[in-house]
């Protein structure tokens, strides 16, 4: 079976270990299988700093993915020193608020250093995954420069606004800064990278990640070619809500949400996404455990969602395979 | 007294510290002083590696002075860690051979980061060391890319021969391979970084450190405009030679001298440097105690060598100042 993934970080990687479990794959590295997962992993949250190009979901899915991972801070990696950032702090080189690990560091060295070279981003990410073997085939969602920028007031110059990266915004300000808009910038202008569109369109069943409907899975179907090829594809997408009750599953996801008029709820994330058949990318939608949503024209189905490990995950990706009405056997 | 100081990297930095211990000023960080040191630091040895630019020699000279350094091994930071390094080879990124610290790195990244923005290497040097606070003017000697290159057998191509970096050849094969010619490429076309001809122009006296003759200090005088400024400045050239007995101070400069067709004794070298009125560049010329040399329009003087420590160092800087007729008060 193909099975393709829209995702973003922390929350796209631990659901792609929940998929791999389900198709009886190892959720961690790779083995020989008769199942093929694709994810397409978001890039808008990606960013220069110190020179070094960062991609911080396609990242979080590979260290995940290929047993490097930090489990407990959920991003960076296991047994990470951080000499280099302070050494940079003690330079009074800025920024200062992302936190850049010795290890995770090689990681950018090596991206940086091929994307110079003129390497594209998918390419770079197929040379890193060499190491780390994550079972997943990785693509970033385009090879081209997106990246999210956020329209805050201004915190040093009050009636004045400002656009921060998205990162500055998330890492920095943790989200507090209202914001009054959520902009991918270069979206317009990006293509698929390769492989995107032709892997929606050979997939068995497409899955939405509970990860941020704005700035993960939103930026993905930001790239033009991606969403039409969603619409097109013979298989059923079926989307899981990043939403339990009226808070996200993890992360700030409501503070993106307001920014675009959306509530915090499974229902409402559900009608944004809207169903196939009225121009949207659902077929199926599933909520969490108890509740229940209207969204028109999709099948929605109520299973427990979160993913505490991987067993509970696998199960609620089995529920979605279930809602697609795919068979895993 | 305006001291200006030709140096390479260790050598020339131990040495730098006896010139301010003579000059009365602190060996390790600035102060206020009558006095101004300027060194016209050796950039041949520089390298792009894993898309970091590495000046050795600059390096080695701001974290000696500036205190950062490792004493016990002379170069790279005390306490060091290697976890990139360890990250770049589990990723198996060449080259391996060179020793990339962490806290090394963040001076690299800055460097690389401000070069590519378009700040030339002498104003990239000036920012570094508002940090380390050398108390010594760390000029390079240009701001163009001079690169030394080795020409050698090839170890993996019998009967061929090949251009090795120099770092290649110094670190990863030790020196051990012998060298056919050594040449600085890209010397023909750089120009002397801002400062240098000024500062040899205005100079009270000038030393050449006890560096490698060849792709030390021969590498700063292959920079056009360098060696014309040595030979009109109105200062007294006084040279330590880097050769006690038949053999180099530190480090392998006779494998670079032979490859000149340079004997290893303190009177080849001084006659390879040449008296300044016979287009060399040296007025004086200091060799170890008990040894003799003669070198023809030059006045020789022999005195302990040694740069065991700073106050031994500082007596040999002195000696060297009594050659020039300069008096420090």
């Amino acid at each position: 079976m193909k099975v393709v993934v829209l995702a973003g970080g922390v929350g796209g990687a631990r659901f792609l270990l929940g998929v791999k479990a389900a198709l009886d794959m190892p959720a961690i590295g790779a083995a020989e299988s008769a199942h093929e997962v694709t994810a397409l992993v978001n890039t808008a949250d990606d960013v220069w700093l110190h020179g070094l190009r960062i991609c911080p979901d396609l990242d979080t899915c590979m260290y995940t993915l290929g047993g490097g991972i930090d489990t407990e801070r959920g991003w960076g990696h296991a047994n990470e020193t951080w000499t280099v950032s302070e050494e940079l702090k003690a330079y009074g080189a800025d920024p200062t608020w992302f936190g850049l690990g010795d290890k995770d560091i090689a990681t950018h060295l090596i991206r940086s250093r091929m994307l110079r070279a003129g390497y594209p981003l998918s390419a770079v990410t197929e040379a890193l995954c060499h190491r780390w073997q994550p079972g997943v085939t990785l693509l970033p969602m385009s090879d081209d420069r997106v990246e999210t920028h956020v329209v805050v007031d201004d915190p040093d110059d009050h009636g004045q606004q400002k656009a921060l990266h998205f990162q500055e915004w998330w890492v920095r300000y943790r989200a507090a800064l209202q914001a009054h808009s959520i902009v991918p910038i270069g979206a317009d202008e990006a293509k698929p990278a390769p492989g995107v569109t032709d892997a929606l369109a050979e997939a068995d069943v497409v899955l939405i990640a509970p990860s941020n409907p704005v700035v993960s899975v939103g930026t993905v179907l930001a790239v033009p070619g991606i969403k039409p090829a969603l619409q097109a594809t013979k298989a059923k997408v079926v989307g899981v809500s990043p939403i339990i009750g009226d808070r996200p599953l993890r992360g700030m996801a409501d503070a993106c949400l307001s920014a675009i008029g959306v509530d915090t709820t499974a229902e409402a994330v559900g009608k944004h996404y809207g169903a196939r058949k009225d121009d949207g990318i659902l077929d199926g939608w599933l909520i969490a455990a108890g509740e229940s949503a209207d969204v028109p024209g999709v099948d929605v189905s109520d299973v427990p969602l979160l993913m505490s490990d991987v067993d509970a995950t696998a199960a609620m990706v089995l529920a979605a395979f279930d809602l697609a009405g795919v068979n895993v056997d």
